[in-house]
């Protein structure tokens, strides 16, 4: 197997996805263990002008959405952003792998120059497909995700980095 | 420019650990101003059996270097972990980027069968080159950065994305 746009997305945003959801499964239960209300985990943030947990995943599975779609040129499956609870947070994840299994490597190999602009708060930045996938939605897409974990470990979790790296 | 291995390795720990040594910088300047001891924030972990500061900085590099010199077939250059300040984390970033640098595309290019043996505490890994690049050497190296800036983000250290994302 070649490297090559496809492979350097797709199935990275799969395993790590994957991953992601199983960590999550890992902290309700142990929310429902300890008698903690889910809620404490999915609102926790490591600081005050950090996101909260939920929007840690929400803003993950729009990276891993967002990277392929672009890169095919593809219009991109807005979500709602209204998760609240671990399993409408699995919902997102769960769609979020069903689109990516839609794309073919045809449809993104070959993406490297492909023009990308992604509208900003306050500017917007232009791209060529790789440095698009490699300089903003890859690193985006990995923060959130070690990002989510970090909220749970620090709040206890029993997770370690096995949990990161098993899809 | 073709998506490769070395494209998807090499430049990619080339700007991480640019934003990285961006946020040490700041974290250091933050440290001085609030007359924090430095060794407060190298010392600081988001959970007690996770890693301190200086630990994710080292393992950070020891990705870096670690995955082109396997991918390669070259020996890989042992660093000591014996970094207490913020200084000798800054030196060891920039002996990973020199020795990045030395790193020709040809080298690293085509090594996506390589056999790849990473021995660990309990069992050994066995890879080929392309999923120790994606499922172990990337998520590891995405893993570190991305815990050394929140350990600084939980300390108030005042960083924003930007500093993540901008080498």
């Amino acid at each position: 197997m070649a490297m090559s746009m496809y492979q350097a997305s797709v199935p990275v945003f799969q395993a790590r996805l994957k991953s992601l959801s199983n960590v999550l499964k890992k902290a309700e239960a142990n929310a429902e263990e300890r008698k903690i209300d889910p809620a404490v985990f999915l609102n926790d943030r490591l600081a005050p002008d950090m996101l909260k947990l939920t929007s840690q995943v929400q803003i993950a599975t729009d990276h891993a959405k967002g990277a392929p779609s672009r890169l095919a040129e593809r219009e991109i499956v807005r979500f709602e952003d209204n998760e609240t609870t671990f399993a409408e947070l699995q919902a997102r994840i769960t769609r979020t792998l069903e689109l990516l299994a839609t794309f073919e490597p045809a449809e993104i190999d070959g993406s490297e120059d492909v023009a990308i602009l992604i509208k900003g708060r306050t500017r917007d930045l232009s791209f060529t497909g790789i440095e698009y996938l490699q300089n903003f939605a890859m690193p985006n897409f990995y923060f959130h995700v070690t990002t989510a974990y970090n909220i749970l470990r620090h709040n206890g979790v029993p997770l370690g980095k096995i949990d990161f790296l098993t899809p």
